[in-house]
């Protein structure tokens, strides 16, 4: 049995690519604030289409999917189905429960729906963590300090002489055991994902905040990808790129993996 | 138009009660792991039926019914339109994203599901809550003090003075703008409850963990019903009370509502 920090190495070495092509499909990002479910679902299949050659992961924003009720959940599913064992699929849901809730969040995300991976909220500490990391070929990506601008009110409180995501950090390495463990760091904050590197030595870094939030992809790469594994995230860069074409949103997944090939060939 | 914090008042006078019934329904509580979905559907609209009178609030908590998928979305349906205006009803999610995510919840959440409140996870900031807060009838209830295990690894951190669950409780006095702010802090922690209260005056408790986590419902009411409004939450000490029978539901239920009276005037 591969843990998931391994399948995920594995997925990267044979795509070349570190993109995870983040899915967060809505009327408003169509530009057609009257489009129907039936639409999303349309474009939703055609990103996956147009990047699966090139995207390590796909990450839906469960948000998007709930707004639509039950419905929105046959879509999830229909998406889950389509992409199968040919991308590492990350339900995006920054779950965070007491114990026996979690477990009832890891039966739907794990067993369900059958993602490979949730990322999940730390403030409840380390029981609410625990039921996703039993499985080790499943993955949890722990925020630690994400890309908004309010992350900073909460997040880099001094917590002594460390800032309160560097102790996120430490309790995600020391919950590692099943290799299994990951770490969201925004791309608008790449002194912190050096930091962070240096604490979190070897888990797999997820770093969403490039495009309309304006990350830094390079020092991104630079930082992230140094000793573990850095995923970069792209959600609207590519979901809603140019004409919203089939060929536009391939050009634009081309153009964000050969940008991070050359950043660490470079 | 009445805030959040009014209405919620105004049932409390209505029905001269603190209790909120947490619905977490699952195979497991019912003491039947091969129950089908339809067992957990007739059993949570009993719960409703012989709790009615009693409760001021219904907490379905969003996990146990997401393991379902679709299905289970539906059954949420089902149980909001069932208990209608009758009462206050949260949904249990947790939920904390930045803002364009954060928008997509508070759709999901009071649009489409018509839910009255929700609990959120402050760990991202603001941002985060913003979304959820704008209209005055809604409301939410933050993450504070939790009454899980492990809540002290990051919430009672040392920040200056402070533990970082006191940065959130200020932090939410701050965003308090429209009277429709609330903090979770577990009845595992009367003293915290008590430290909450001072800085949080005003704001409305939404106290768990009585019953299987072992929580204080004396000085739970006592610390937290103080200026501010206490709600108690009980799950699975009314859902699967004595014989899971609709009279053993509802005298679980006046029984819970009785002690706090009591604890109320005495």
């Amino acid at each position: 049995m591969k843990s998931f920090t391994i399948r995920l190495s594995e997925q990267i070495t044979k795509k070349k690519s570190h993109l995870c092509v983040g899915l967060d499909i809505n009327p408003e990002g169509l530009g057609n604030k009257n489009a129907k479910i039936s639409d999303l679902i349309d474009h939703s299949l055609k990103i996956v289409d147009a990047t699966i050659d090139l995207a390590v992961c796909y990450k839906p924003n469960l948000a998007f999917f709930e707004r639509w009720g039950s419905d929105g959940f046959k879509w999830l599913e229909k998406i889950i189905g389509y992409i199968g064992n040919n991308g590492i699929i990350i339900a995006d849901g920054k779950r965070g429960d007491i114990g026996n809730t979690a477990k009832q969040y890891a039966i739907s995300i794990f067993d369900y729906f059958g993602f490979d991976a949730v990322t999940l909220n730390p403030y409840m500490g380390s029981d609410s963590i625990k039921p996703f990391i039993e499985n080790p070929e499943k993955g949890v990506f722990i925020l630690c300090r994400t890309s908004n601008q309010s992350a900073l009110e909460l997040q880099d409180l001094k917590v002594g002489k460390n800032n309160l995501y560097e102790e996120v950090a430490k309790l995600a390495v020391e919950l590692n055991i099943n290799d299994n463990i990951g770490l969201v760091v925004g791309a608008t904050v790449p002194s912190e994902i050096r930091k962070i590197r240096k604490i979190a030595k070897k888990l797999p870094f997820l770093i969403p905040g490039i495009g309309a939030q304006g990350g830094d992809l390079e020092k991104s790469m630079k930082y992230g990808n140094k000793n573990g594994i850095a995923i970069i995230n792209i959600s609207r860069g590519i979901s809603f790129a140019g004409d919203m074409s089939s060929q536009s949103i391939k050009n634009a997944a081309q153009d964000y993996v050969e940008k991070m090939r050359e950043m660490i060939n470079g």
